[in-house]
């Protein structure tokens, strides 16, 4: 069963916060937070990330598309508390790079995700414009050094 | 960038289907469905599979936890036609097994996905039940036998 | 206690019928669906009785806002059946007109809806076209005609 | 065409606030909050009302049921500003009662609402218990005096 790293659950690796209120909309029958309301609080924060930070000067005719979301649901999540949503760059390819965000509630990590993200025109795929890779540096994780490294 | 394998938009991999219509809500201000949508899709398609053969019967006690949720983004799609999802057991572990699915609309795969779920009692995992891990085998997709296997 | 009126629950009285999947996204902690997915699967039905009968041809520059919406809740609703929303014409004024929706579940009606829209353009709301006046006129509700009127 | 009355839109006259982010799933293919998310909202800001204010304490075998919910869109609301829902109790019956409330963004009304609510057991309505009418008298929006009453 796939797990998230160690790192992904430690609020001092991500650069980017934004805290979001549950909703009662959240619930499931099973009177928790549900795993796709989860999604739509990654969402959130991710598009904060995006707008806050000034990512979302975009080329003409550019598009940013979702390529891929992961999710690992790590504990229980409650309404009415707040969700905190925390987020970094995790990779820089080609024409495509990564978000990795993690979700704490009272300060547990309840959830982390890895979203993949690609740039496309009408040719498709398109390299990152130097300006936003230099802003991505920026905004990486802080991935701890592995001791074997 | 991650890519689904090419079984996993093959519609004759996967042992059920349903069908659900789109809804406005679905859309985004792209004007396509939704990557969030897409997932309560997978959900919904997720939840029959369960239902519709008999997979609910669960022990008194056990809860089915949501561990990780992947999904790939294949295609756009787009309202107000209907979206497909099939789906299938993709692998059975001692206390989780994953359900493979992927949805497509008007005969193009949109979106593949992989769901890890959980069984487990008040003293956290506990072993998939005979009786379940019976029926699961019966709902294996059908992979392609690799040449090199 | 508002009520519907009895017209506004029989299923003869609307022009236009759309059938859509209930979800598991639709469900709350009560276990039935919630009121405010009721009111997305009415918005869903309103949507389709506008694009499926060629009301959406708005003039240049114009805008059809949401004024009001107003939902009789007649009945629980339950996962997984599906929803039949049906809807016509209610009220034609100047600048604004009522869609009229029911939602019925197995036969049964769950909940009634009106809706009032209104089109605007920069300078505020605006006469209703005259070819939109007419299409509107081929779909009303059938209301019954009062011994008294 | 109906439209909230001039004290629905004064913040001055609800006894209760909760202030909730908007999130990107609010928005639909028009760019600004969707009618249905402002539902979502509105219940998100009367369960708070009810919780917040002890008005939980349901007596056993009782059910508080959604009866209707009338909402008014006064104006556009937009993503990301969070929104204010303002509530109070606007009618007490013998088994139902009404929450009256608003949304605030940036300081403007964007949309006015009223739900009404019944209490409910197995044998159907139910009379209000005298704690929580009395409760419900403490928590009375601020309505304006007519002068001609």
């Amino acid at each position: 069963m796939p797990r998230p790293e160690q790192w992904q659950r430690d609020p001092t690796c991500y650069p980017f916060s934004t805290v979001t209120e549950t909703r009662f909309q959240d619930l499931d029958p099973l009177g928790h937070i549900n795993n796709v309301a989860m999604a739509a609080l990654f969402e959130n924060g991710r598009v904060r990330f995006n707008r806050n930070l000034g990512l979302e000067r975009r080329q003409p005719g550019e598009r940013w598309l979702i390529a891929a979301v992961a999710i690992d649901y790590v504990a229980e999540a409650h309404f009415p508390d707040p969700v905190e949503v925390m987020s970094g760059i995790g990779r820089i390819g080609r024409s495509s790079w990564d978000i990795c965000s993690a979700a704490f509630q009272n300060g547990v990590c309840v959830a982390t995700s890895i979203t993949t993200i690609v740039v496309t025109d009408k040719a498709g795929p398109r390299p990152i414009a130097d300006s936003l890779r230099a802003s991505f540096a920026e905004l990486m994780v802080r991935r701890p050094v592995r001791a074997d490294a």
